[in-house]
């Protein structure tokens, strides 16, 4: 199978469960809503080292929010209920709360549960917050040196999937690098999904455990790594491809991520030099999805 | 005193003894390595909530960098050394490492003490990793699956100054929001300090201790919040002052903040609104270092 | 009448009739996208010194557009069909051919009118240029150095507006300028409109003619300098403003430049300090078109 | 001759006499100054069909601005003292004083001549101009909408160098069009020199004269176009080279433009896939200065 005359290799990629939150911020500016928005999901590629995954959604004009202001939709995700909540309440306590105008919404559909985070940031306040209704939401409006912060009083979460992924491959690194890059802007507009990773892109997909070092439970997938084509006996890499970079997808839902996948592969795929788009996958035994790549189209 | 017209108060901002790393995170564009610096230095604005106190310092051009590639200098801080040393393993390991096109080398000077964090990152390379040179520096190249990363065996730490600060009052909100940006762009080029808080600013002052819900160790600091003005008998805020923003700056050395104190207040001044600079201090006995606002100038 | 506390003024705009064309630029990724649309529609926020009047319009994503890339609709419209026809060629030829990866189709419905620049680029291939059809249109493929470039043979352009105005009357300067920031993020998401002054923001509202310099056609609007508010008698600004910024918008349509007039000015009046919406007009004889304040809420 | 494994070929960049102008534009903030400075030199790629070559030179940060506010320096050029004139008049008048905050400053060293162009703005006034004195300069400030604009009286032109370059060859279009980008991020840090072409890079280096369309002064040059590379018996392109894209520089003296090339050939030379660093020349006999690309290391 080929799109654009880019071979799509019969093999699938393994997901796996994980809790995820989904928030809207909102500030005075688009700008000023996108850096409180990085600021809280930063730190954040994969929860093999990081406190949380997270990412930036999409974003919404200010007709789509509760407040007439332009905010950015992200996501919070992690595999234990309690270290989310405790995530969320320090991202936003710390990231947003502290961010010039910001203002904080539950944007989650469909949620499992609901937590309190925002009344818990509401003690900040000192007595002096108050509790508000803006589109039928209980806010806390919380006064703060610069103004008064509003945050909704429950975030939702639900199960949703973590570890969507694909890996371009390309006839040199920038192609493959570019070929992700096209990817990542695709998968940004597909509401309910995040690329955790730097600028979306990771550059050091790795296979679990270590085979030189016993105490390690992650290293290297040195039969994926372009520099080690020639030394490595077992390289699964097409003698044609010199460049791999992987797209790692995180969404509310299967059907999230497919669509992120579908739309991030397609564009991948019109970025020359991209020659292979593969998947990883651990035979099958240990996540609780499957996305087969030639079923996505 | 006053500076173009803006009341410097007489007071001073006291701050902290923190333990510093300076880093320099390099990439094929400097594009590619603003994304990883971001993401290292995401999630990182106070350790009241955060794991660590991180920002990005400086750029430096290719000419100036050991692999003559563009690169961002970032710091990473915490109070404790053990949890310093994790952060950085985990912010290089998670937050560069998995960028494309990264390295990573040593950019502290006059370093109190090296932390091996390159070496124990190296054995991700599970075995395929080597040493090489670069620079006169013990560095060691790991095959990712995009090709080799790079990441200097030892990083400095040493004892820094966290929480200098000042506060910019205005006319008006806005006005108080564009002077502390202002003030943070002119910090933006004092090597050796960040302003970690959300684009370098921090929306919500506060202060210790919380009157009305004693399980708080901190709370808002209702007597310098604008929309508490009239409610709070005891507010400090002047009448004419309608907008209040803070700037937290980390440093290397007490001259660093010194200095990014000097040219973040000088640069606040040049905004219309602008009407006074402020500090935040704790009476004086619980940070180790003063810093008087009229010494500064 | 009073939006969110600010006054809106029993005033309206005066627009006028210009030919309008709208372009949409694809490229490999959007930041390569950017680069290209910034470039075309530069040097373009007045027809009364600059060659046209230009802008980015709004971004479709890869899924919206014929070729399967992200995407930038620009507008570049003049008075003179003549004129407009010369801009889009030196436009697309200097600024959109000369970028990387990048293509550009006819995005303008309705249109009054075709023009061919694309055929007329087309020669440029020097013979090696093919035509070729993409979602049923007639494009050229021009072989250039890097590749081939991609562009639609006709352009439609049409009557359109050009001068839907408002003033944003703050507080102080920085209200006034965060309140036009935010009316331009708003009106980025309205389809058919431009705000084509730096940033989206008009500095230097103008008068036309000169008193003291008869050689001169268009002068400074001293009645509405907030610097010159007690030092001309005529001023007519409101004691309590000290700070007006201006959007200018040209659209496809009136229905266009009324929506993103409503938006902006609701955007605007989101911000702290903004105390009153007005709008620019020459007594109502120049203009075709009028837009009432009121009549837009 | 090798850099890094790139092969620099024998040969020469030839470059051209061009009038130059430089100037600092401050404002507010560093954003706001920059997106001054990029309407100002939009539309000015290359006087083939531009009205001007301009572009960003260097960012100067408060410390180093006569009004101690951020600032960047621009370049604009023209082959003719009166176009540049105009273009200085225009592109001041209509893309900076109509921007927020702005103020322009006279940043050419050494220069051959002053043009007025400060002093006829000053017109715009209408009366209410002040002449007044910034760091030894005469500047006029000038009262619009928003405020006061300041320009100072007179600029430099002086005679400076256009068209110096080199071509980025890779194994891959990728790969060139990264080893392009990697060049403009090294050239933007050398003063007195710009890239005016869409994000510094050009797509589309050309032939003077065209072989099929006798009324066409310049066409591609399908000598060095990678898609015709099968196409055309006369190819220059290396067997292994598939992508190709060439750097322009305008600077204000040979020496910039010399140390520019050196700086971005040697950065060009980190980027995986590059294969060759080569220049355009028209046999040596029509531009005025010669750069050798091998007398550069």
């Amino acid at each position: 199978m080929q799109i654009n005359g880019v071979d799509i290799k019969d093999t699938f990629a393994e997901a796996f469960g994980i809790k995820v939150s989904r928030l809207l911020v909102t500030a005075a500016t688009k700008k000023l809503a996108l850096t409180a928005a990085t600021e809280a999901t930063g730190y954040a590629t994969s929860v093999i080292g990081c406190p949380a995954e997270a990412g930036i959604d999409v974003y919404l004009p200010p007709t789509e929010t509760p407040d007439g202001r332009p905010g950015y939709v992200i996501m919070i995700c992690n595999m234990s209920k309690k270290k989310l909540s405790h995530e969320l309440l320090e991202r936003i306590g710390m990231g947003i709360l502290t961010a010039p105008t910001t203002a904080v919404f539950n944007e989650l559909e469909d949620a499992d549960e609901m937590l309190n985070e925002g009344f818990k940031l509401k003690f900040f306040g000192d007595g002096y917050e108050k509790e508000i209704e803006i589109d039928d939401r209980k806010v806390f409006s919380i006064p703060i040196m610069s103004g008064d912060f509003l945050v909704e009083s429950e975030f939702g979460i639900k199960d949703g999937v973590a570890g969507g992924n694909f890996f371009v491959g390309g006839d040199s690194k920038m192609s493959a690098l570019l070929g992700a890059q096209a990817a990542v802007d695709a998968i940004s507009n597909v509401p309910g999904t995040i690329t955790p990773f730097p600028g979306g892109v990771v550059a050091s997909g790795s296979k679990v455990g270590c085979n030189s070092y016993k105490f390690l439970d992650a290293s290297t997938n040195e039969k994926m790594c372009v520099s080690l084509k020639d030394e490595v006996a077992e390289s699964e890499i097409r003698e044609d491809i010199n460049g791999i970079y992987e797209i790692v997808i995180d969404g509310v839902d299967e059907a999230s991520v497919k669509k992120a996948m579908t739309e991030g592969i397609k564009a991948a795929c019109t970025i020359p030099g991209v020659l292979e788009i593969n998947a990883g996958n651990f035979g099958g035994n240990l996540g609780a999805y499957k996305f087969n790549l030639r079923d996505l189209f």
